[in-house]
């Protein structure tokens, strides 16, 4: 049900991560949403425990109708409605009316979204991960060669293979650092309901709130459907994460100079113009990755301007600008790993 | 052929605009560009006629294998390689050698994306005149509506929806003579070869370039394969669009607060939780597309600095940011039309 | 009255373009403004003759109180109700009440901006002209140097230094025609009064648009207080430029490196730690300040979206963003300009 | 010596952030970098204790010639070759010679940028404690007044003026959370030499690191001279901290709305021509400087991708943009402050 790879998305993509991103794992994530709600109302007492079974059971045999649901969101502007609408018509009365009860769309959406970020953290932290174990073999393995340091693109003083990767590696793990600091404030339940008060619940919102998450294997947060700097910050990481792979990027587009000739790429790009030319495509690929994700994360900031207790503008501005985000920083890891392995240092002469 | 839309696509983008940027397109386009080099070639007589005939008789029954070529766009990092080395076999010798004779991957990926933009640049002028219909239309029916004009969002003083119309018509009509004036940049073929400079082509690359553009019904200019202002003046143009779209989304958008009321949409978005609400999605979508519009606008102008005689890197980044941006602008568009005909101006009561 | 030359803006900026953004200039084109509607609406019998010659006589000896005027800046958020305030004092009754008649803050301070737009727009025209004179003869001394094509970094066949003046020059060629096709756009008066109907003319704000334009030297166009795209659009043209020059500037870096050596640039800049080295400075710069005014552009163009009838966050994020993209690509030429003056070709050995 | 403040810096600027990144905090910065790293050089044995009292003798007495520093920045594209020549000319031998060790211009201008942040992110994250405070403060006074909740920009279901201002603060506490968090990885001293490892300290590289830095009050990293993501990261908090005051200023323009009433602004900006508007000045100034902020930081990102071991564009790129973000950001803080302190919540009627 992902969409299939286009050739662009043979280069540029990043199958594991853009799967993340399609509707069946946006619908499934959703409805997980839906189910932990009833039932963590249902053990606050706050809705019938048969009509949590009914809705649970109703959710487990739920086949999508795409065709319609793609109709209501090009209406609504959200997938919540049509969504809700279909799984009650499904569930029935009198268990219907539970579902979603005192939730609101965003509640949904977002809580989905989380969902689908939290193995996508892991994944992009276990790529960091190899990726710096790589960096470490290969310090081993090529660190002693001699290369010639360049600054403001002249050739500057010698310096060892080892101090290069070492350069590259050194932001890597900062990237680390920060990821871990910021999951806990973007792997978090939405709750809110209709305005971000969690009205209607009988006092029990807090501990809705934390079943629900628990549920989910997610955290529990203040209501954030107007203040978006978790997705923000995550946008800002991504970018980060892509900007230093393309300064690698970068590094070995210019060290791979017929001129300079201080890396050997094994399996170059073709030509179709000049046989003898072996093109460095992964280093060219994470210098465009590395801006296209510069920008992107400064356009998905000014979704931080959000009206009121929900900005339909802001919001949709978000998932035009996230997913692909996020999947261009996983194919710059993609990319990076891919690189590296068929990266040899060869030494300067003199 | 062209990927099935997506629930997010069914809000934010454009199937027409976005079916032009898929492989097929691409593959044909491509195709086009090489049968028609060949036959220009032979017409001035570089390449054997019979050549010619070969070249365009396996191009016309030629079923691209996409595994294939997503394997070698993975590789090479561009499509040009891959679909050359494919045609090849299948032409055979003694003719295969003439196909995309002294050309290179740019000159039929360029060319084939501007083949494309050429009725993109046809569609969006005419919605944009469409648009301009509609909005005159609305001016003759609804013009004589009073509504209170609004500066920095306070009160100010009355103008009537022929103003508020006309305000949105005028910068929409300007677009259509920087499109006008735009095209003639934009709709050219390109020709270079390896290195930009038409070598090899026993003096006559003037006269197989006027050929070529001839036969494809583009302009003819001097090989820009690293002076991207006609692309990057495209997507310009395409984000000032969007911005007036935008423009008018936020317009609606604040005229369509209940407080405010002078503007009633029909069939306005449904909410999962308030029954009683009647979202202005269209309105709201305007504005998500014109701020994402925007960024990107500043994004591909990032590929401006192009290193040497072709950038793997900027070249790579035009990929990124053009289609999303001729979508976005095409749905801001498509938007923009649905959201006019369902908008009735209520006049202010005092 | 220029804010004196920083450290920063001794590299980076451009003293010729930045003084028409600093305040002495802007106050005095809003005055040149407030002076030729009087007289435009005395000529147009809206107000008293007497009263346009007091406003005259009371502006050419304005002195202006920078510190009462920055006061009311940040009250007001525009320089108009200040300025005003200032200048209604010093005529004093019965003439005072005429100055600013039926015009609103923004009829001024756009107009004040197009003032001296006009001359930047024939600065930067200029420049260019004189950037593409100095490639000609540029062509003519060294055009017959043999170097080396680069593409995707990597060797590929000979280009003579010819083929890259050319390439450098044509993108600058097209950016003249450009500039000469948005110019009328561009350089038009503001006027629209309050909410931009130019209400309160008695039936002559044509006549008066047309009066006011004529003294000013400027085009008439309709009121354009929320249809920017006439300012975004020169915007988008000083990236381009500016992009086009980076482009040169990446090039020449990469030329200038040791192991490439096929440019060799008289005074480059000095390292405080390696004796040896001589930087390609400028082609650094120009580099920074394409990417700078990429982004730049991009954010302007958010301003396109534009509330009600006038929008005090979009007109504001305006005033942040065009000086420094005029400023920018003023430098850029500048450095452009100095690089070449300063750059030899050297023939590639092989 | 801070440049005097313009009209627009009156209204967009900050005073005690701008004067940061004037000319004479830079040099004294620089002065204070090669003063400490004198010190420690002699405290570890590496240069005589004689020139580093000479050097701190020489510094102390400093009057930088501007005009000559100027013109070496223009030529050198860094500060750091002009200040060292004449200071070492100051000097004069034996102990001139001393003076920036085995350090390179980098080292210096990093190094006395971040002098320069420590006081600024110590100065924003006491103003977000203020204004965290004076939320505080305006829940117990105004935190019972209900308001009408918007989702959409329609009409939603009431809240509280608590739950609004408890939406404002949430992600303020959050982003003094990451700011100290991100303050270790930004307080870093820059050492690293002419390539970035150290050489020439003849193995004492780590002992003066350690000493440089705990003279200057600074923390001790590895060199960063090519692995920007502490200043690029320190760029994206800017334009969370603008985003998120960005929003109170969207939403109490809207509020403020004479249609919707919900907020009370004492002494908002007069209007040149209506003299019954009271416009909220600071609310939009807010949304702009959100939007400024957020092109910034993802053009600052693109700084991310630095050639070899130092790259003069991408450096130059960030002394574009950061300097402007803090002040924006800072702007913001001052103009959140000002217009909350005027805000009183109005109840809605109904």
């Amino acid at each position: 049900m992902a969409a299939p790879v286009s050739l662009l998305d043979a280069l540029l993509g990043d199958e594991a991560m853009a799967a993340r991103f399609g509707d069946r794992p946006e619908i499934e994530a959703m409805l997980a949403f839906e189910r932990a709600l009833a039932e963590a109302q249902a053990s606050c007492g706050l809705i019938p425990p048969a009509a949590a079974v009914a809705i649970a059971d109703a959710i487990s045999s739920y086949q999508p109708d795409l065709a319609e649901l793609r109709s209501r969101m090009a209406a609504d502007g959200v997938l919540g409605p049509g969504l809700v609408a279909a799984l009650r018509a499904r569930i029935g009365e009198p268990h219907g009316r539970w579902l979603h009860f005192q939730a609101t769309s965003q509640d949904a959406v977002d809580t989905g979204l989380v969902l689908r970020l939290k193995p996508a953290v892991a994944d992009l932290d276990s790529r960091l991960l190899a990726l710096l174990d790589l960096l470490a073999r290969m310090r081993v393995a090529q660190g002693g060669v001699v290369l010639m340091g360049h600054t403001r693109m002249q050739r500057a003083l010698p310096i060892s293979a080892a101090d290069k990767l070492e350069a590259w590696a050194l932001p890597l793990r900062r990237h680390r650092h920060r990821l871990a600091a910021l999951s806990p404030r973007l792997l978090v339940a939405q709750t809110g309901g209709p305005v971000g008060i969690s009205s209607g619940l009988d006092g029990k919102a807090e501990a809705v709130a934390a079943a629900l998450a628990a549920r989910l294997g997610l955290g529990v947060a203040p209501c954030w459907h107007t203040a978006r700097d978790g997705i923000v910050e995550f946008g800002q990481w991504l970018a980060l994460v892509a900007g230093s792979l393309g300064k690698i990027g970068q590094d070995v587009a210019l060290l791979a100079q017929n001129e300079i000739g201080s890396v050997r790429l094994a399996g170059g790009g073709a030509s179709s113009a000049m046989a003898h030319k072996s093109n460095p495509v992964a280093a060219e690929v994470l210098v465009a990755l590395a801006r296209a994700t510069a920008g992107l994360s400064g356009t998905l900031a000014q979704a931080m301007v959000h009206e009121g207790e929900r900005s339909g503008a802001a919001w949709t501005l978000e998932w035009m600008t996230l997913p692909p985000l996020a999947i261009a920083a996983a194919a710059a890891l993609r990319h990076a790993d891919a690189m590296l392995r068929s990266l040899s240092f060869i030494g300067a002469p003199d």
